[in-house]
């Protein structure tokens, strides 16, 4: 917990340390500021299992509990709830990506500037953090954390603008990727959405007091109403005269991340006005129609794979069955932090129901499919309880390429997707069939008549290569790269 | 942690103390004995998530470790693995009825006898605890627990026989109630099963080894074959000479507890030939002939009504939808030490999925009632995310009668069924309408055309009040109580 | 701390296992039971630091706090003082000799007996305990510890007699060796010693209620008055009708343990009448009448070598100096449990104190000799320190005899005295003279002309070879071990 | 631990806050450096007990180990050294004077600079901390703790200049007040001293290496060599070429901090050239040549009191005699946090030795009275152990005026001799008779014939209210609150 690791600069360039998966949440003005934060930031611990904290204002003093763990490991006792007093509150859920989880990059980031204390929360990555750290070590920033977020943070510290508004304005303008962020002021609750929208971040109220969420689950849970989404681009400031929006990017269609949907958000959330199960039973529908399998039973990998399932087995006729049975003392695999600790995690967390699969023609229904080795022992299990034939369909296409918009996904060379044909895959993972939803399969269950190919609706680069942004830290890893060989040769 | 708290005999009286439900687990002869132990146990986790314990022996040393928390918190660890050296094993998980949880009371039990170590891992309760202890007592037993189990080891380690195994008989010739036991001494494994059956207890195989377990699921895990179920009143000695079985008992018929079917097996567990998945889901057929519902959807309580549910909906031809939505982060309410955990629990565990619920009449079905304090919230929430009507439906019969055979019901009066009408409790519940399976309904989804009352063929007194044994300890409560009160009256 | 290791009866009859050194205290009657009980056992501290227990009892239950580590980690704190109400406690403080120390040994252990609960403490060592122990597991007792004072507990839960005192008084009939007892029951304190008063016991009174301790610095850090030693072989009973005492032994002269006055007592004690620092200086007095060296300087080892030093400085007219200042934040060296300890203490505990040492001719003055590696190290430490000439002297005879009445001393053949000549020693040591005070000095140093050799007035085995009991312990594993002998032999 | 509080800018302005007492210490090149690092600061362990911190170089990577308790509690640990691999490496004990310590506020502090990591380590404080820090903030810093030290990171952080030591050697030229640093850069180890040298630094020699260390005791601990203190405003640079020596401000005479003797060095530890023994034992002289009292016993309060009791023994003819025993499970009253503790601790901390004081006229000796708490408590323990006469001599002058570099006194209205005139003090103490060394006195005990009163050969403010540096911020606190007095009054 206390044990702080540091590392030289050039050890910091390392590309895969400032990137992380997050949930936010605010609320301002709201005498249980803390405890709503708490309870909306479980809600959202699917999306950050790592750590988690809040960060209050009580009106004289910000007070801060950041910890490793889950939301209810330490923010569900009246002792850490006490020593966060206050009527605002920000907090965040984390995931780190890659090596140690550490105290000093659990958010809110805090720190006290001349305009008074500042705490900020991020949901996404910056695709220009790296770039933008090394100027301000130049400059006689001092980080304390490895965290993107904190570039933020120095930037708005070090503007000359007078207001903090226009300060955090000119950091926006500065960092390039995707954002959702909280930001708590001693006067405001600031929310901000990057200019494409690639993360969520929506608006609630309760007891008319306002409120900043990653999903509507988070406001479900409290009892707050839904007000809207923040649109892409825009800045929503909350105080006590009210909430005041602002559009300091030009306007220009928004463009979430298609991901969302497919896996990460809840399946009772509804982003930009789908609601999530909906989304993924038609995904499944989808999945139906493009490919009919003569099969006795329709069986999820849980609990991901569950509502396209539905979907399938409805539009195809074919019985729905837990075949899988899920034990519920391990947490989800795609969100462990280290490789061993995911293959333990697979073969403790699920199990076969036999007598629903032996004899069986069985379709397993999963929602993607990344490095692929869960698949592998989930289909070898179905046949060591008897299946006599396994298709394995997935609700959405191949993942060929990385995310640099705050998803963990792995280096390249390690998506089967990326470096497999299907029919290698279907060899690999040992099925009698593989087949994924196409492309606009996906966009048909998204509403879409199909992909936009001018102007995709949805950040899908994970399926198409195509990234909605420039990616300033990547560039430069690869000249620095290219640079080191041609160094090398000479 | 190593809080001990002891009580005077007479404050040690109290009822509740010794109730506990558990799952056992046993290996003979196998080098990974310990490793396989934790993972078996960890497969039996449904069955008690306060504690866990595993005693190993070395052909040297029994080394014990007994730990408050999940297996995964402190089994998984090679540190942990490591203190636990040996070829045989047997593990425990706990979960304790009332008041704190201490790690005296932590299973297996372990005495130095002078026949050597003699380890105990207890599933059930016994009936005549309290007045075996009392008479244990007053011949100098110094007791450690306050567990029922102990009394069973103080018999043994009194028992003028020469051999173990024939104290051990003996033992169980003074016990009444219902009991699975795994026995590891220096020489053998043993496993016993009280003389209805009541806890289930089945063996299994791993490379030629002998296992057992208190469930399939646990065999499953590990890869092993399920041999046999362990028969009511039957003893299982094995050894270096393979597997010897013992009858002390005079023949019977066998009456499992009906309660494994309906809420506590796992549901890929094979409990005397019967899947418990099939089984819940003909309970949901059998209940759609009996109740038939005009309605839009069907929606089970994640996730012990999932099967039910399915099989209402493919009976009734209503659509089956996850209308609720449980948070993966909270263990399940059943299963909470105190109130205010349970209430916390309620509301953090579950959400609406709205989407599937709006201005539909909704189906919910659940496997039990107990208190009823979760229905109430959970048909609330179904109104407040817009359901027309709520038909709440149970897959068994009312529970009107506590339990004293290791499952941890509430006193009689706070069980709700035992207190209400059908129609008082509908009220409390706020549903539409309300109905349970019928006794011989859950007898026909068992497979029996009928209840034999006779000679049921469960042990089915939480529905019946028809109670299989002899409760001793309870009738000498109510004795003494009755002479209290002539006491008080003089 | 919550992991128990429990070994097979066979390796339990290392002799080893049993033998501890400890410090009780009892209150009976009073509102601040508890916290006068830990500030008696903080003042008893140097008796035992491994760990700590009380029992308090509240007239209707005896609740417990066992805890390994120093009094004030867990005793000072409000919420441990609160789980342990009462008017009347007894405390433990406890030193474990050899192996892991573990909680399951730690005292005031516990048991129900039919008399109600029953608490008791114990300094000193039992010389028949496994003797004794074996006799009873063969009798059907199961044993939770290791400790011989478990022994007593299941003597007297199986004693025939009615009265609980009557039962106690069986038990001590049935041990030998050394003992001061405290025992608490749901009616009285009781206080016992051995026949011959190995082990120190006073009476004190605070408010008018009688306190037992193993020491008086005990009674004035809460500012209770002496009253008086319990005498040797008498047995005081507190309760509500005041103190009565049995003598349920023959009469017989007292003979304490000579080391409480040179090493173990605190120097503010007074014991049996002496003040233990009087004594002390008295030693160094006669060791400068017995050893006059020509030096520039005398050097404690500090602390227990101080009041000696100071005696022989007096004596002699050499300034007394602080040659060797000693790091507070270690504890000392003969009281930590494994040999690996020992020697880093020592490094880090003592330093040389440049200013006075060098260019000086030293006299060291030192307690007691038991392996004689610290005693190397000092000297040469002193040499490093630019002494010329290093005088080793030691207010005690050679120690060539091991203990087994309570105090941690090594196997014969570690100690330096055992195997080691006079001059064989000075060379180990590698001083330029050693002396040791004669064995008629500490007497005259106690105040007794002489020791008297037919009655010694003090138990002096560790000088003299003369044990005052009997040791059936000892001889029993002899015996054992010469029959293996023979059973090799043949 | 993981607990972090941050404070509004407004609060943090409590001049309070940036108080701190240290030790510090440094080794370059050395295989061994982490661990012998460990063992220096257990050495210095008196200069600072809350919290102890390693910063270690491997050539690569800065990694750092920052814990809240003593040094032995987790840097004597393998795996804690284990990850601290390293040739270099810095280290830090502190103590903090008020409020919570957190661990923010741990040294070293480390920050990743433009020209690679820093580390650096503080004793003394700063007096223009508050004023650097509010303009730091102003310019755009983020400060991470409420370390006076923090400063010096971002002045270096800041500066323009090119080389490393350059802008350190800046960031000097900014600061006020007293300072013994340990920096640790890549490529170097720096030590520095403020123009006066307040507060001590030494360097050592170990197998050819060097070490720096702020007592002598530190390098004793290791066997390292004793080279020569660093001078008063000088910057020694340690690299691979050896050591360099800067003096980048105006020569002028050194003049440390008093104190040092009086009370902080370890007995064992040489300051400038004086042995800190001698020199207290020459405070028992003066003070015998200046209070000749007619009494049976001198007494030392323990165990800072013990040199100048000796030394007033040996002039004044009278017995030394330890008539208070100190209990050492305790550390000492002056360095611990909070007042309630402090009470707590007396208490339980020091008993009388009875034998020594009862009926005795007893001269008590102590090194300085600050509040006076303690003494009231020690005099009145005399008393009740039967002292006819108790007088009470200090060998220091009393203590007037608060301190700014580095001691944690009180407020200037908390200092007894602030408030008190000598017989209000004897009256409060409640002794017979109440006497100080004086100023002259004390200079005399240090070699000194007197103090120069133009230019004092000490800092003794705390005597003399004579500061030898600005104190800005006091000066800025105290116009402040002129002002706001000026503005309540408009």
């Amino acid at each position: 917990m206390t044990d702080t690791r540091m590392t030289d600069p050039i050890d910091d360039s390392d590309g895969d340390r400032l990137r992380e998966y997050c949930g936010v949440f605010g609320i301002f003005d709201h005498p249980d500021a803390t405890i709503l934060t708490a309870l909306g930031l479980h809600a959202l611990q699917h999306r950050g299992q790592e750590a988690a904290g809040i960060v209050a204002f009580d009106g004289k003093r910000f007070n801060s509990e950041r910890r490793l763990g889950l939301v209810g490991d330490h923010f569900s006792k009246e002792s850490t709830i006490k020593r966060l007093p206050g009527n605002s509150a920000i907090g965040h859920v984390r995931y780190a990506t890659t090596g140690e989880t550490i105290l000093r990059n659990v958010q809110p980031l805090f720190a006290e500037l001349n305009t008074g204390g500042f705490a900020i929360g991020h949901n996404g990555n910056l695709t220009n953090a790296h770039t933008l750290r090394r100027e301000l070590i130049e400059e006689g920033a001092i980080f304390q954390s490895t965290s993107d977020t904190e570039v933020i943070l120095h930037l708005v510290a070090r503007s000359r603008k007078t207001r903090l508004i226009e300060r955090f304005i000119e950091a926006l303008r500065s960092i390039e990727g995707a954002y959702s962020l909280v930001v708590l002021s001693n006067k405001k609750l600031i929310g901000a959405r990057d200019p494409l929208g690639i993360r969520p971040l929506v608006i609630g109220e309760l007891d008319g007091k306002y409120i900043l969420a990653s999903e509507t689950c988070a406001l479900d849970i409290i009892g707050a109403r839904f007000v809207r989404d923040v649109a892409n681009g825009e800045v929503v400031i909350i105080s006590e005269d009210g909430l005041e929006s602002l559009r300091p990017f030009p306007a220009q269609p928004m463009r979430p991340c298609i991901f969302e949907y497919i896996y990460f958000a809840r399946p009772d959330s509804i982003v930009h006005g789908r609601p999530v199960y909906d989304v993924r039973k038609a995904m499944g529908v989808e999945l139906a129609r493009e490919r009919r399998i003569d099969a006795d039973v329709v069986v999820p990998v849980p609990d991901s794979g569950v509502p396209a399932a539905l979907g399938y087995a409805r539009e195809s006729g074919i019985p729905f069955e837990l075949g899988i049975i899920r034990n519920h003392y391990i947490g989800r695999t795609f969100i462990q932090p280290t490789q061993s600790v995911r293959e333990i995690g697979v073969r403790l967390k699920h199990s076969a129901n036999r007598c629903v699969v032996a004899g069986k023609r069985v379709i397993l229904i999963d929602d993607s499919i990344v490095r692929g080795t869960t698949s592998v022992k989930i289909v070898q299990m179905m046949r060591d309880a008897g299946a006599s034939e396994v298709h394995f369909l997935i609700s959405s296409p191949p993942i060929t390429h990385p995310d640099y918009y705050g998803i963990d996904t792995p280096q390249r060379d390690k998506l089967l997707a990326a470096t497999h044909s299907l029919e290698e895959m279907r060899q690999y993972i040992g099925s009698d069939s593989l087949a994924f939803l196409s492309i606009d399969g996906i966009y048909r269950a998204m509403g879409e008549e199909r992909r936009d190919s001018q102007r995709p609706q949805f950040t899908d680069h994970c399926f198409t290569g195509e990234y909605p942004t420039t990616l300033t830290d990547v560039t430069e890893e690869r000249v620095k790269a290219q640079l080191s060989l041609l160094a090398e040769a000479s």
